[in-house]
């Protein structure tokens, strides 16, 4: 391990990758993964968390250099860079990297976006860098799973912030040896516990991925010297923080193999191994209609990981209902939907969902594969309803098309943001690459 | 250990302390610290390191807020702690609590000078706060060391943020509630790689600390949740980041036994090995006044760590010099001191200094006591001159003096700010305890 110089390979190969070297798809990945972001931090600008790391930042705002999405605050860029950080991520419905469970876009993209107003950086550059951001955070993931979460570190959070050092590092034009820095001043300030899930304390270590990712990279910019191998060292990142350390997972296949490419988009605002079992529900309710009143039991099979992570009958709180496979069952027969507005308390009160809820069960089926999931309707009158789904929504095997992608823009949007055009944003998003200046995307997100 | 809540006694141990409950000696240390911090903070202040990352952050620099000690800066609060904890530990001439290796003054402070230029905060209130910030730092560092630094975290960086985190609530007067949460926030936001030690970046750890520690406090005051079991939980900070935990160390005693008596200020800017070579080198030129021709050989006896961290004869830089016991008993013997001049560069390439450091030599003697050195001077007429010194000053064994802790102070102000005047810092610093207004001390150590 000590004879791979990983860092240096990363730093050689964010410096030197050219934009004429991305492929398209990964260039549209990159896309992708910036309006699921800005969707995302849109819809998450107005939660409790986000007000109150505003108010208690905002006595120390810096100049008035970049927006935070969907709010009216101009703060100094590292600011900016963590509250974006924090919008991105606070409803869990953000983007998911498998391989690693990293969210990847929250740490990465609000550097950019300051870095963005502050000179002048084209649409193409940004995906550039997000792309190398995304690749960057990720490949040390890889390098340091499954024990590195396993031990306790939060993913997101620890390895975002070298990707947001990195993609930072990349629109400033720094050479390899200052991107080699900016991975080092990463590597010192990586933090993060699996034990603030669940508080927000989890938003003060994905804002400061994001913003401690820039600084990382503005000091590289300065000159200020870090260790050499801050990743592989005796006393570096990786063998710190893992107890499984393969770091050829890291660097094996640079530039061939693009980690954005397994990016996914959460198509519901809740746990993964529920996207089966919604999607189950919603064609059931799209083919056959049944009213609730005829339904007498919901039967949802699935595979052991399924009971585990969700079969929760008593629900008080959205929080809760976001890991309930009868809450989220009962919605998707009831409404048609499982999106945010079924996520949020006053839904989970509703006495409709509450006494539909009540006829939903698991059973346990390991025949079933873990991405798959099975609902049997039982109807009053004695007849059954069946649907299998192979693939989840928004997993590998059934990856968000563009519609689904702009539509859960567009919902997100007007829960958080309402006041947001969203069909001029994802225009331009999707036409980005194109863009002279990338600024323009932040521009559409602010009240005027 | 999952029984013990670790977080919510230590939140429950600041919220309920008292002034009239700390012992006057440790009203005593806290105010030691205090001096030596300022004073470490005035010598570093011009350092390579601080004058980058002050430029790398000005232009996010938010209102006029806190001073910079030393400079002419007046940063927002937050940025004002950053760069305060950079100078006072760039030089490694800081305080050091032995049993954890923590460098205690670092983190805690620069947090409680910014809040006292924000807000009435009296001399008795501020070392109140210092005292349990430090010793919320070292006793959990107590708790997660040894295999804490053996592991490869920078433990100053690491557990100094709880230190800031304490320091900061208590001034701020948080219950108990938000104590705790203030420790989970900085819980998630500890950080700081033994592998950045030598670079610059080793730096933006200690800064950190100091920043995010007061965020985290800020954060926590403002009402922002975080785990209730930060410290102790299944993924909380000691299990996570230690493969030794013993969190009886970090609360048994709470109130009764104060870690910042044990608190050490450096009399040299040199590896703490060094110190009883130094001190024999000085008493042998005070009593016998050898001069360099005169002498043929030096012979530096001592226990084998010595060796192991600081034989080494061929130096070239003030850094490496700062572990060379060659150069260390040449400069004590020629100049009658090992201060800040002495370990620069100028000083390592003096021909003079070089003949001397050239006839000194390294003889091992397991018989004598780690913090214990000999020296025998063999002169050119063929007697020798022999001294033994069993504690280093600055040890536990032999503390610094107040006058001792004082001229450390003129020496550090001399060299980095030399329009400070120091005599009017100290007097105030000594006299602390009855000053209103403990911002008074910062605006003694900037320029008008």
């Amino acid at each position: 391990m000590a004879d791979q110089k990983v860092t240096e390979r990363l730093a050689d190969f964010v410096a030197g990758s050219r934009w004429q070297d991305i492929p398209a798809a990964v260039r549209h990945e990159a896309m992708r993964s910036l309006l699921n972001f800005l969707g995302c931090a849109l819809g998450g600008c107005r939660d409790e968390a986000v007000d109150l790391a505003a108010r208690v930042l905002q006595p120390f705002f810096g100049p008035a250099q970049a927006g935070v999405i969907g709010r009216g605050e101009r703060p100094d860029a590292l600011n900016a860079a963590f509250l974006n950080g924090v919008s991105a991520n606070v409803l869990e419905y953000d983007d998911t990297h498998l391989g690693t469970v990293i969210h990847p876009a929250a740490p990465v993209i609000p550097g950019l976006l300051a870095l963005a107003e502050r000179r002048p950086v084209s649409g193409a550059a940004l995906l550039h860098a997000i792309a190398l951001g995304i690749e960057t955070e990720c490949r040390i993931g890889l390098g340091v799973m499954p024990t590195h979460y396993r031990r306790g570190w939060h993913i997101t959070a620890t390895c975002g912030i070298f990707g947001a050092a990195a993609a930072a590092g990349k629109l400033l034009g720094l050479d390899a040896q200052r991107l080699a820095w900016a991975l080092g001043h990463a590597a010192t300030q990586s933090a993060g516990l699996v034990e603030s899930l669940g508080s927000m304390s989890k938003s003060i270590g994905v804002g400061n991925a994001a913003r401690n990712g820039l600084a990382a990279a503005l000091f590289a910019e300065a000159g200020f010297t870090a260790a050499e191998r801050a990743i592989e060292g005796r006393y570096g990142f990786a063998p710190v923080t893992s107890d499984s350390v393969d770091l050829a997972r890291t660097t094996d296949g640079l530039g061939e193999r693009w980690e954005v490419l397994g990016n996914c988009y959460k198509p519901y605002p809740c746990g993964v191994v529920l996207f089966p079992v919604i999607d189950a529900c919603l064609e059931l309710r799209a083919r056959h209609a049944p009213a609730a009143a005829q339904i007498a039991r919901i039967v949802v099979r699935g595979h052991p990981l399924l009971r585990e992570r969700a079969d929760r009958p008593a629900v008080e709180t959205g929080r809760e209902a976001k890991v309930s496979l009868q809450h989220s069952a009962a919605v998707a027969l009831l409404y048609g939907a499982a999106g945010l507005a079924q996520y949020e308390d006053a839904c989970v009160a509703d006495p409709a969902v509450r006494a539909l809820r009540a006829k939903a069960v698991y059973e346990e089926d390991a025949g079933i594969a873990v991405e798959a999931a099975e609902v049997v309707l039982h109807l009053a009158d004695g007849t059954s309803l069946t649907e299998h789904v192979h693939h989840g929504r928004g997993t590998p095997g059934r990856p968000m098309s563009e519609a689904e992608l702009d539509a859960k823009v567009r919902e997100l949007a007007a829960f958080g943001a309402p006041f947001v055009d969203a069909s001029a944003l994802i225009a331009t998003v999707r036409g980005i690459e194109r863009e002279a200046g990338a600024a323009r995307v932040v521009r559409l997100t602010v009240p005027n």
